[in-house]
């Protein structure tokens, strides 16, 4: 299925898919990293915890009409995607207020944010994914107004859609990382949507679901990801 | 003209005008501060020459009919303003890159930014004024969404009105760092508008005619303000 490698990202290999052109296979690593690439481990088990809640996430989301660079997980640790243009954009949605916002805009921890903040971080490891305004996408990236309006509306359908989906499951969707390409003109969610890149809290306990306890060592991270999968696939 | 002192701020004292309701006497103070109060002196001639100039640019403003807070000058330090509600936001436009937007998004020194950037900064003095998009002002600020499309439109056009201002002394307006506030619900332009708030340098020599030169200590803060002020009595 796999030609040659494009890319060695810091949770995925990028692989052109055999003889597709415009597809890709998405490989997920056992790496996990944070604080921009400061703190870095290797976890067995979690490559194949993130491509399955992935690939569950992404065809939740196919379900309810939102498209996506998804095709189809392939194994336990691969999946076949579109091949976009990435957009050098993480569109952020904030649904609680919580880790680096909370000290930069001293908003208490845990405090609803209603509407949900939508927020844009300039995607350039050497400058650590620094937070930019529309105009400074606009300068920076080569994405038009009514792209960036299309990309902000969509995101926030995915945070409804995604809201909806993890309340099913008694988790909070606290906030989440998307980053979206281009298919000739139309513009496609891509990467992966996994505890990697959301902020999930049980309901009830407010225990951590996700990358938070890599971050800040108060848990087992392949215990919790797999929570997230056995709760996922209890539901969906 | 002074009744009691409202605030104290780090260049301007504020008082109440004697008798005046809804007037305020604006008081140039001699102090600079800089890197967010970390740096701080007193130089004798500054609170005189950046009243004038503020005065100088206010008038010009209302000239060209960009109505703003100010009355009229009273004193060599004193102004005679207009109160307003102020919008806890930095209103900064940029046309040359230059300062802390070159090394947090890798932009070169002196790079062109067409169309201007315009970017807000919350305004709060322990959060260090951060950077700040849309949603996060709405969340933030009282502002709405037209107010602050209003607020960027006259930020623009004043940029437009001093690039004319400041092309006839031959001097680059670099960026600049504006306020407002409102009048019932009116949105006003408030604040200064001096060598403390903007970047300039002369047109030929890129010699810096602001407060660059005590923020660096590469020249004599009255020096280039006294230029500053020269070239606009010159030409206003
Ligand atoms: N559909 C796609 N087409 C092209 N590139 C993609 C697609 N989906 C994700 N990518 C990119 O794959 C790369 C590998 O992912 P990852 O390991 O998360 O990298 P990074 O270290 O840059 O975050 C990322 O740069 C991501 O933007
Ligand atoms: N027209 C106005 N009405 C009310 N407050 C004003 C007006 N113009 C400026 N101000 C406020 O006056 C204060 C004093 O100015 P300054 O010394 O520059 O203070 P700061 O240290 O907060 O920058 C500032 O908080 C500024 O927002
Ligand atoms: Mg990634
Ligand atoms: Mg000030």
């Amino acid at each position: 299925m796999k030609a040659e490698l494009l890319y060695e990202g810091k949770a995925k290999k990028v692989y052109q898919a055999q003889g597709q052109q415009g597809k890709l296979v998405l490989a997920y690593k056992n790496d996990a990293t944070a604080f921009n690439g400061e703190k870095k481990a290797t976890f067995i088990g979690k490559g194949r915890l993130n491509n399955e809640i992935s690939s569950r996430i992404f065809e939740y989301l196919r379900d309810k009409e939102m498209e996506s660079h998804f095709i189809q997980q392939l194994n336990e640790t691969e999946q076949l995607v579109h091949k976009t243009e990435i957009i050098p954009l993480e569109v952020v949605v904030r649904n609680l207020a919580t880790g680096s916002i909370t000290k930069r805009l001293g908003i208490d921890e845990g405090k609803e944010l209603h509407p949900p903040l939508v927020e844009l971080y300039y995607k350039k490891d050497e400058l650590g994914d620094p937070l930019i305004n529309d105009d400074q996408a606009y300068f920076l990236t080569e994405i038009t107004p009514s792209e960036l309006q299309e990309i902000k509306t969509k995101a926030l359908q995915i945070n409804q859609l995604l809201m909806e989906l993890f309340t099913g499951l008694n988790v909070l969707l606290v906030d989440f990382k998307l980053e979206f390409g281009k298919m000739g003109d139309t513009i496609i969610l891509s990467d992966e949507i996994s505890p990697d890149t959301c902020r999930l809290w049980d309901k009830d306990t407010k225990e951590k679901l996700d990358k938070d306890v890599f971050r800040q060592n108060t848990g087992n991270l392949i215990t919790v990801y797999e929570e997230v999968l056995n709760r996922l696939e209890a539901n969906v």
